[in-house]
């Protein structure tokens, strides 16, 4: 049997890191990931074999754990957050995908037994951050144009506004991508009012986390970096101040019934 | 000090419960939780004081919890998957506000140190026990109609139709939720093929876990119950066969490039 975990180690905090996690890296032989996921893991990467590709190359990192797998070796392809979500699961299944329809020349993928292990979210670390951000009907949406035409993207922050649904974006800006959070805002603006709570949260649960809330008038792309989460309250979101200390929560419904 | 942990323990697995949310359980003396989810725990709830109430409680739950670490004791509100996720923390948020704005009377309710943990939640569970079905564009409805009135719900069925988001269904049905579900799934058939895939998770992660994979134009409400996830794929999600193995995953965008 050849075994490919597919594994995701939640925000960044160790403590955030499930059991199962740990022990599929434990159990490897061979971990695909960049460097800096595998630092936040800690002694448990000791003694393995750590195979890095630059970013960008996320394919060939799909690729180069699936052959360490089928070669015989037990093998952990790592990202952080949820490796599920908008990160390398799908791009294996995908790679298989392509050889069950004869595009790829690699049988034994087939023969790799694949376990997918979830983990806390970006979203998720930082609605609890500051309360209860996610605490009705939700959306993600990223604003990579890479692979998604912007139109497609722009129609679905249509949709997420006329849903009112809070709204998580991933990959936000990058060092090419600057105006279309900007064109996000703009577009949330027509369904929801200014003063809307926004969370940005960076590098969160790590050491060097900061969170700032803001209105919605007051998103703009020049304070968000590609670390940075950033996640738009529904019209009903609250900002609550108790002393030092502030909260941004949704409520579970549109009919308070306390 | 008095603290509150408000703590998400995952889908049901034990090792998929975070460090951190064991720990709080730890160091807590009084618990607030369905008894189910403590079994789950385990011996870290041996010894405490367990707080039960009947289901549909929700926010005498929360009022007992704040009630509780208010009195000095350390207490730990607790659910399964993320609490932060249509669960009990948003309700701590809502009494802390009522306080704030006078709609209350339990001012110590302010000197509580509330922390929020994080889980696992069942849709990301139920996305890696198939694949990566939230490979891509995602959002959640509840289909829960105590607090929403249906036509919201409603509209946001179709926004996320609109939108091509996969779509996951927290409270699909109940004893007296019958018959949305299936009025979900008309919706979303005006917007996506009748194929699309649509995964039937039961008991996630837990030792009776059931798990089926069918068409969207085959979902019906009477196949599933208030322990089961529905998530739809959106209209590039893919099934796909590999022997006695079957996986869906949703591509990370609109325009293959590999």
């Amino acid at each position: 049997m050849t075994k490919l975990f597919v594994v995701g180690t939640g925000p960044g905090a160790a403590d955030l890191v499930a059991p199962r996690a740990r022990a599929a890296v434990e159990a490897s032989t061979d971990l695909v990931a960049y460097g800096l996921y595998l630092e936040l893991l800690g002694d448990v990467c000791d003694g393995k074999t750590h195979h890095d590709l630059p970013l960008g190359e996320e394919i060939n990192r799909a690729r180069l754990a699936l052959d360490l797998a089928a070669s015989g070796k037990t093998t952990a392809l790592v990202s952080s957050g949820d490796i599920g979500i908008y990160a390398m699961a799908t791009l294996v299944f995908e790679l298989l995908d392509r050889q069950l329809q004869g595009q790829e020349d690699q049988p034994e993928w087939l023969d790799v037994e694949v376990e997918v292990i979830p983990g806390i979210s970006a979203m998720q670390a930082g609605a609890s951050r500051v309360g209860a951000l996610l605490g009705h009907d939700f959306c993600t949406i990223s604003l990579s144009d890479l692979l998604t035409p912007w139109q497609t993207i722009e129609k679905r922050i249509h949709s997420a506004g006329s849903g009112d649904f809070v709204v998580s974006f991933y990959n936000p800006v990058s060092k090419k991508r600057d105006w279309q959070l900007n064109s996000a805002r703009d577009i949330l603006l027509q369904y929801r009012p200014a003063e809307t709570p926004v969370l940005l949260g960076r590098q969160l649960t790590r050491e060097d986390e900061s969170i700032r809330i803001i209105r919605l008038d007051q998103l703009d792309a020049k304070d968000v970096d590609m670390f940075t989460l950033v996640s738009v309250g529904n019209s009903e979101s609250r900002r609550i101040v108790n002393g030092s200390r502030e909260w941004v929560y949704t409520p579970r419904g549109y009919r308070k019934k306390l």
